[in-house]
């Protein structure tokens, strides 16, 4: 069937076709060929737990698609709050007229994406609904890892500690926007959209406090919650922020502020200062950590105030996102 | 606001504005309280995962809504694969202009059923869309059990077994349909949607073989799936089919099967003879499975064949749910 048709989400044969053809096909693995209401898992004592859906349009973008976000995005959430990914469960809304060519580059994209992180798809679901009343393709994933002796949490931030992000900024939302508009730049800007668990493994150890990956929001958004939640002030440098030249033009041209713009494969991570440097090198010897930097410091002062020293030296308050420039941006 | 707008799902002011004023409000805990990217949660050697999304449409509807059909649907996944339900996953997906109202009072629903099945809410997302671009909300609901030692599978399955169900079928199905048509029955029929968990606890017993929830595809295609799945075949007679009358009457009058009807809150379960009546006793026993009754039995034959015997005496093969007749029944 070329494809996707509301019988595809009965429940009954044609459910059961795509199950066989296309999921177990392409995702297959002990966990999910049980075929029960439920998957048995192996747990821990332990367990991290998160949740999110992806609505991103368009579905396939430089550098990425749904499918691949959907997968990076739990496994981040999960990976920056100290777990260890293990287990994910898929659950889809299909458009009624989907074409089935676009649903199987996007399985297949999921599967290797999964697999790049080490990760497990336990469970699905697939509903239908008809033409108008969804766009495409809409994801969940949810996501279960073991919890670690990895003690990260904005309880720990202090001031003095220095503010470390895993990569350039801005490269999601630029490069969503350039798809959407139709922008083109000399050089490309690809979505950074990546797994970020066995990155963190290399360069985490003791002394890193906490980390965030700064997705809706951006930085700007991820930093006003950590340093409310902490009770502290963060300054940051615009002159260490870490862009691309494509990026960077592209801010200017539109004037979006790259701190608001999403990223899909970076971390924040707050370390404390005696621990910086190692922490930046192991980070810098990763390839998706090359362009790990300090951008700023913790510092005492008003609690949730997060500041940024301009290039001319002046300092503004950076706030919270108000509003929303880029809908579907994840 | 009186209204969901784009802003609610941008990960900034507004989203933790949301967050605060109803998310928290209504199904805070000390888990979800956490903040985090993921939530940390005690966990058992084994586990069990099951994902569901919820598209039901209307909303609204006798007997339920679509935040209480989010919760049953999964803890009854987690209840009919032996497991006891703990945890679960809230994703929203909201429609630009969705009255914030109805949201207000899905998720209070979401709140009560959580509390009558003894789930807590671990993790969230909500994500909104441009009006026209989703159909007012989709759910996600995500859901993590601890495995008991409760043997139930379609592997145990053996002919001579009893068929059981807990109560009348086709109520959530009829329901649906009458709220969408405006059909009017002298006694109105209601969803039967409902947390099966606590029911399944006062009846399950060594014996009990397996357990399943009949809902999208109905009685006939879950019979199908566990026929095949335990290579026997099953022999279901018509008289023994609880059916309350409205329904009975509506699927006279309009044609329709109640064996492929949806049920929201009723098990199939399968039993050694020897348990039977100790089985249904207690499933009498309780308010949930008041009319729980035998409908057939597993037999010797071609594996994976549903068969009904008909009031006349004759037999007709029952198949797999072909085609689509009520499209986002859950």
């Amino acid at each position: 069937m070329e494809r996707i048709m509301l019988a595809h989400g009965s429940g009954g044969r044609l459910s059961h076709e795509l199950i066989l053809n296309l999921f177990q096909k392409h995702l297959g693995n002990p966990y999910l060929n049980q075929m029960n209401d439920a998957a048995q898992v192996p747990g821990r004592e332990q367990i991290a737990v998160t949740t999110d859906s992806f609505v991103v349009s368009p579905l396939f973008f430089r550098g990425g698609d749904i499918g691949k976000l959907a997968i990076c995005g739990t496994v981040n959430d999960l990976a920056v709050s100290g777990a260890i990914p293990k287990f994910i469960t898929l659950a889809l809304i299909l458009e009624e007229g989907l074409l089935m060519k676009d649903l199987e580059r996007i399985i297949k994209s999921i599967a290797e994406t999964a697999a790049e992180a080490g990760i497990v798809i336990v469970s699905g679901d697939t509903k239908v609904v008809e033409r108008g009343s969804a766009d495409k393709v809409f994801i969940n994933t949810t996501g279960i890892g073991y919890i670690t002796n990895r003690l990260v949490s904005p309880g720990q931030i202090r001031p003095g500690d220095e503010i470390l992000i895993t990569g350039t900024i801005g490269d999601h939302g630029i490069a969503i926007l350039s798809e959407r508009e139709g922008l083109e730049f000399q050089t490309p800007v690809l979505s950074d959209c990546a797994p970020l668990n066995k990155l963190i493994d290399t360069f985490y150890l003791p002394g890193v406090k906490c980390m965030r990956d700064p997705t809706r929001g951006g930085v700007a958004t991820t930093l006003n919650e950590l340093a409310q939640q902490a009770g502290v002030s963060m300054l940051l440098k615009e002159e260490l922020l870490p862009l691309s030249a494509s990026v960077g033009s592209a801010c200017e041209m539109l004037g979006l502020d790259p701190l608001y713009l999403a990223n899909e494969g970076k971390a924040l991570v707050i370390v404390g200062p005696e621990v910086a440097d190692e922490v930046l090198m192991k980070m810098q010897a990763h390839p998706l950590g090359q362009n790990a930097t300090r951008i700023g410091q913790v510092q005492e002062g008003k609690s949730g105030l997060v500041l940024l020293e301009t290039f001319l030296g002046g300092k503004r308050i950076v706030g919270m996102l108000e509003g929303e420039h880029l809908p579907r941006i994840c």
